[in-house]
């Protein structure tokens, strides 16, 4: 038989939508991987009653319950007491719990109060999920033919929590594997992709293949499942072949996190550095880059040139060029990377300058209007993009801006017209 | 009698964990403006058996429902049929929303295919919610003491369609209206935070306060409900002045996006300019500052010295320096914003310099060892942190490294000790 899952999230921050139940997410796509079927998210609030009557209903409706939340040290983290209560359980002080919250408390040189000992009374005999990420524990028990398992609401504790801690105890439930994996592509809109593999998508049920618009760029993801990885994966690798034939280049990663990744790589492998010059946005590029856990293995730097005077005096664009035609041109552009690979002493290195909004420039320059140059070994390009259309927010606006750039030393380093069709 | 709501969005890409339901926060945070109590949220996947349990459970429960998505053209797409049937009503043709679908495929240039009409058939009786960002219309009905209000899914449809169409609708259900202020501190952890105002919440009901733990901050959310926005905001003024007085100098604004806001309008109050170095955090505090619309304002640029050759050769900090002690030392964050200040022509630079992770750095220095320093016209302050313990992850070294560097600007701003005690 196979288990069916149902994760209630408890938070009255969610019912009020001053938080996005990033959890569900997070633990959704996990439990997937494990091959289990995640039929329900239910959120109640911090109240009590709410929350039996949910945990009564997904006991009828699911085998596997999967709370977030509640179960820090303030009054209103009400899980623990609840779901102990309606499984007939007692909750119970775990003394090494309260040595490994006063451990974590002791590492981060803070003042532990008494009502974070709290979090040391958990459900007799469950199993502890001890929390390296944060000071409340999570538990996992089994009653009554339900597997229960309990983790903090915050979502970077939680993930990690249901990864390292969850996963093995829940390993036994999981029949089959499912494996996916995810081709990114620049340079074409989603429903272009689609439409292009439309015909393809329809005829597959296993392996699966899906298109996901992202900021500015598509992900495909292809999902199989077998008995093993191994087999899932051998399932999956003549559809990625497909896809490949038919998008070429503009397909630049598979379960890569982003073009910073990839143009990280590329560099090193070719022993090459990378620099930055970055106006309109604002650091965000190298931002991206030095993500990267590493990435001082080709990044040496960059400048923001935000105002012109930075412009000028630090990266040498001429002030002649910037008083006659302003700072949002092409001629710019090249001037700043020429600049940033000179200054930054740096292989290659890309700028961009442009009109993020929310309001045009101050000659008139339309919100979207961005001009990205890469300057390398063997010359320097420039391309003209109008992000208006596709960027409603400044941010995505910067961000699309960052990627046409990166997608620049992408196809350099790839041997293709850096200033290419994306 | 106050209204109660529930949230049914339903999805199989959201049990699976390929979408986040940012619809559900996003209504949520509607709804409670509008002083209705959202006291759940359910996700159900596109399956007319378990949708149709999930609403009578619903119905039961709540008098509000609201539910997101499965209104498309695709035969996966059920919540209209299953809502219908479940209120006793007929889906019926309605002319004038075929004429809205084929107006909508004539504006975008693109081809209507015969499925988008089924988009068209509605319960009979309903107000039709004519959809302005998509194909798929909503709709909205009362049926037996029960608010019924259908919503598409994707998110740039679903809040605009709430907002000029469902809102008009149920308004007449409004009663009150909910306010929040949201204070945000930094220099003390949740735990510490909630200690000290403990007894304070626990003896309010309206307004409510209650702490949020973020990425290194805290936020402090006071809620109060009357029946006009003035009289909520009457209500929560002195619970504010409470806090602040509670908590001095920690509060640094409210309502407010961040650090980054208050430095930038500090300075731009001021007349003052802003500058950046950084090291391990590669450009995030430039990031973050000019995230904000407007920020050329004050922000002039940075430099993002990831190598030392970029600390010493762009910067000036002293190669002999850099080559006794490494660029990981209070002498060198102070060198970074001294040279920053000079090379950026800016009144306030602020530097930063430590090891992010996931590895020591080559001179051994523990990942968390970060130095900030801020150069203004009145002098240099560096600050040695060991964020180690509250930042496992790279990019939560870099984000509270960020804001320790960003808070040294804001208490020089306030005429606070920049090196004071956050």
């Amino acid at each position: 038989m196979s288990h069916t899952v149902e994760i209630i999230s408890v938070g009255t921050e969610l019912l009020l939508g001053n938080i996005v139940n990033s959890d569900a997410q997070d633990l959704s796509r996990e439990l997937s991987n494990l091959g289990l079927n995640v039929l329900y998210h239910s959120v109640v609030g911090d109240n009590p009653g709410r929350l039996k009557a949910a945990v009564a209903l997904a006991r009828d409706r699911a085998d596997v319950l999967i709370t977030t939340g509640g179960l820090g040290p303030t009054c209103d983290d009400l899980t623990k007491q609840t779901l102990t209560e309606a499984f007939g359980r007692q909750l119970v002080f775990h003394p090494e719990c309260a040595e490994g919250i006063k451990r974590f408390f002791a590492r981060m040189g803070r003042e532990m109060t008494e009502n974070n000992l709290q979090q040391a009374y958990l459900p007799e005999g469950c199993t502890v999920l001890d929390n390296a990420w944060g000071t409340a524990p999570g538990c996992a028990f089994e009653a009554g033919g339900t597997y229960v398992v309990m983790l903090p609401g915050p979502p970077r504790e939680c993930l990690p929590m249901f990864r390292e801690r969850a996963m093995p105890w829940l390993a036994r439930l999981s029949e089959g594997r499912i494996r996916s994996r995810t081709l990114r592509v620049f340079g074409m809109g989603e429903s272009a992709v689609e439409s292009l593999l439309r015909d393809r998508m329809n005829g597959l049920t296993n392996p699966t293949l899906a298109p996901y618009a992202k900021e500015g760029e598509v992900e495909l993801r292809i999902t199989a499942k077998a008995d093993t990885e191994a087999e899932a994966d051998k399932l999956i690798a003549p559809i990625e072949a497909e896809v490949r034939a038919l998008l070429g280049d503009l397909v630049y990663g598979a379960d890569v996190s982003g073009l910073e990744q990839v143009v990280l790589e590329g560099a090193r492998e070719r022993g090459l550095t990378l620099g930055t010059a970055e106006s309109c946005t604002g650091g965000l590029i190298a931002k991206r880059i030095t993500d990267i856990p590493g990435s001082a293995c080709a990044f040496k730097g960059g400048v923001v040139s935000y105002h012109c005077e930075i412009k000028a005096g630090v990266l040498g664009v001429s002030q002649a060029l910037l008083d006659e035609k302003g700072a949002v041109c092409a001629e710019v552009a090249r001037e700043m990377a020429l600049g940033a690979r000179k200054v930054l002493g740096c292989d290659l290195a890309v700028s961009v300058t442009g009109v993020a909004g929310p309001d045009p420039d101050e000659r008139g320059n339309p919100v979207g209007l961005v001009f990205t140059a890469l300057a390398a070994p063997d010359g320097v390009w420039v391309k003209r993009l109008n992000l208006a259309s596709q960027a409603a927010r400044r941010d995505r606006t910067r961000n699309l801006a960052a990627n046409h750039a990166l997608d620049m030393v992408r196809r350099w380093l790839s041997g293709l017209d850096p200033a290419g069709p994306a």
